[in-house]
C-alpha cells in the first residue's frame, strides 16, 4: 500500500464559471483512520452542482470551501482500513471522501454498499443523494396527483430523469427541458417524459413560455426547481392556482456572483416573483437532502425495486482520472454531461 | 323609503397610485332583490388593500373592477326587504355589496352578524375577512411555536395588529414595522409588540436592517408577508432556517404599475430572492383569505372570546360618509390610517 495519495484542493475563487486554474491536484501523506474511523480506496467519485456553490465564499447552508481546502464531495469505495466493527477491509463504503483517492471518516457517517445487489455507482446518483433530492422534493413538496402537469429542467441529469420517472409512475404528464436535442430525445425515449424542450431552441423566456404552453395545456401544476433563470422566468407565468415549487437548486444563477443585474434572467424582478406566488397561491420551498436523510430507508424501499426492474432507468456520464474532475465539473455545469456525473478515480 | 341609492364605481383605472379622479360617484335607481335575495341598507363599509389590485387591468385571482362598475367591497348593515327565510327585516348582515348605501345579494351569500354581542364593525375588521386572513396564514402556513420570533409590517393595521397579538399570545417574540413613531408607540403599548420599529426613519433595507438584527437577535423565524418593497429586503437575509413566509399581500408594490425597476426594493433582485428561499429552506406561500372561509367558525371560537375579553385589541379608523372614501381609500395605501379602515355609510 502507497503512503501516499492525491487530492484535488481549491486553489482560488472563481470569478463567475470555474476555470481549471481555480483547481490544484496535489500529492499528500495518506492518513490514518482514528478510533471508529475506516480509511477507504475510492473508486467512483460524484460530481454535483452544489459544489459550485461551496467554492464561493457567501453565506449559505454550507461553509464554504477554504482556500487550499480539500473540494467536497461524495464518493464510493472499498474500505483498506477499518478502526470499526461495523465495516471490515473489503466492504464497500459510501462516505463524505472529498475530491481524492483515499479518505478517511468516522464509520457512523458512512454508509455500506452491497456491492452484489447494484453497481456501486448507482450509490452516486439515482439510488444516493441525486436520487432521493428528486423524491423527496417531489413527494414531500410537491404533493403530485394524477393527471397533473409537472416541469422540471435538467430533465437527463441525476434528479430530473427521477423526477420525470417517478412523476410519470404516478400518472403525472411530465414535461423536460433540457440543453441540445440529442438530451431532448433521451428524455423523452429512456426517461419516458411526454415532451422534452430544448432550451437552447429559444432565444428568451418569451419563446420558451410559447413553447411550454404548448407542452402543457392545462398549465403547470408542479414546477420541480433546480435551475433558475430563463426557465423559471418561462414556467412562471404559467403555473396554475395552488401550485407548488420544491426548490433545490439554481443552476443557471451559480455562476452569476453577485446575482445582480447581468445574472440570466435578471429580467424577472422581484416583486413579479412575488406578485406571481401570491396571486396563484403557490407555495415554494428550499431544501437541501443533507437535512432529510432520514428519508433513505424509505426512499431506498420505494425506488430501489423500480431501478432493478427497468421502470426506473439510469443513464451516467463517467470521465476517467481524478486529475480530470476539474474539467468535467466544469462542463457538467455548462451541460456538457448527459446523466449522472461521475470520475472514476480507480 | 328612498328609490334611490348612492354608488361608486371606477371612473378609470390608476397609473400608479390612485387619484380621486379614478372614482366617480352616482346616484341610481334602488335595486328590487329578487328570490332568495335581500335588500341592505349598508352602516359600515371595509376599506382594504386588495382593493387596489381590483382597480388594475391585469391577471390576478379576481376579475378587475370594469370601468364605470362597482367598486368592490365588504359591508354590514340592516336588511330592509328580504325575499329569504334566512334574513328579518331588521336584521344585521355582512356581505360583498360594494362601494354603495345599498345592496343586493344572494341570503345565501351574506352572514347574519349578531349585534348585540359586538359592534358591528368587527365583522370588518377584527373578527372579519382580515382578522381571519392573520389568523389563518399565522397558524396554517407560520406554524408558530413558542419562544420563535415573528415580524409583521403594517403592525397597526387590521391584519398584523392581529398577527402580532395572537404571535404574542403564542410565547413568540413579535417584532412589528410600522409607519411612523406615533403608529410604533400604538403597536408596542395597545398591541403588545415588544418592538416596532418606524421603517420611515430609515433610508434604505441596509439600515431597516441594521435596527431589524437588534430587534431580533435570535433571527427571524416567521416573516408575515403584507407590504413587500424594502421591509421584504431587510428580512429576507436575517430569515432563520426553516423560517416561514406566509404571503397575502404586497401593498409597497400594488403601485408599482409594471412592477419594474423603479418600483420600491427592486434592488431586491430575483435571484437573491430565490437563492434565500434556497440556502435557509424557506416555506413561501401565496393565499387569498376567499379561498379559506371554511375556516371561519374555528377562526371565530378561537379569536371571538379573545376579543370579547380584551386579550385581543381593536382599533378602528372611521371615515364619515361614502362621498369620502375614495381620499380614505387612497390615503389608507401610504400608511394614513391607524387601525381598520372603515366608512361610516349611514
Amino acid at each position: 500500500m502507497s503512503d501516499q495519495m492525491q487530492r484535488i484542493v481549491l486553489a482560488s475563487r472563481p470569478d463567475g464559471a470555474p476555470t481549471p486554474e481555480n483547481f490544484r491536484l496535489e500529492t499528500v501523506e495518506m492518513p490514518t483512520p482514528g478510533d471508529g474511523e475506516i480509511l477507504v480506496e475510492v473508486h467512483y467519485m460524484s460530481l454535483d452542482p452544489y459544489m459550485r456553490g461551496r467554492m464561493d465564499d457567501a453565506k449559505s447552508y454550507a461553509q464554504p470551501v477554504p482556500i487550499g481546502g480539500l473540494m467536497e464531495g461524495g464518493s464510493v469505495g472499498k474500505v483498506i482500513a477499518s478502526n470499526d466493527p461495523s465495516f471490515a477491509v473489503g466492504d464497500f463504503a459510501f462516505g463524505s471522501f472529498g475530491w481524492a483517492t483515499h479518505g478517511v471518516a468516522h464509520a457512523k457517517q458512512c454508509q455500506k454498499v452491497d456491492a452484489d445487489a447494484v453497481p456501486i455507482t448507482a450509490s452516486l446518483g439515482v439510488l444516493g443523494m441525486p436520487g432521493l433530492t428528486g423524491w423527496y422534493g417531489l413527494n414531500e413538496i410537491g404533493q403530485p396527483k394524477e393527471g397533473e402537469t409537472l416541469v422540471v429542467a435538467a430533465a437527463t441529469g441525476p434528479v430530473g430523469s427521477v423526477v420525470g420517472q417517478l412523476a410519470k409512475a404516478k400518472g403525472l404528464r411530465t414535461v423536460g427541458i433540457a440543453g441540445g436535442s440529442e438530451k431532448c430525445e433521451i428524455a423523452t425515449r429512456e426517461f419516458g417524459f411526454d415532451v422534452c424542450l430544448d432550451h437552447r431552441a429559444f432565444d428568451d423566456a418569451k419563446s420558451l413560455r410559447a413553447a411550454l404552453k404548448e407542452a402543457a395545456p392545462n398549465g403547470i401544476d408542479i414546477y420541480y426547481e433546480n435551475v433558475g433563470g430563463k426557465v423559471l422566468d418561462a414556467v412562471l407565468p404559467l403555473m396554475n392556482p395552488h401550485g407548488r415549487i420544491p426548490l433545490c437548486g439554481m443552476i443557471a444563477w451559480y455562476n452569476a456572483g453577485g446575482l445582480g443585474a447581468n445574472a440570466e434572467g435578471a429580467g424577472l424582478t422581484a416583486p413579479r416573483l412575488w406578485r406571481t406566488i401570491l396571486v396563484n397561491f403557490l407555495t415554494v420551498r428550499g431544501f437541501i437532502i443533507s437535512n432529510h436523510w432520514n428519508k433513505l430507508p424509505q426512499f431506498l424501499g420505494e425506488v430501489a425495486p423500480m431501478v432493478a426492474d427497468g421502470r426506473v432507468k439510469v443513464k451516467e456520464d463517467i470521465t476517467e482520472g481524478l486529475e480530470n474532475a476539474p474539467q468535467a465539473f466544469i462542463e457538467m455545469l455548462t451541460g456538457g454531461n448527459t446523466g449522472k456525473a461521475i470520475v472514476k478515480v480507480k
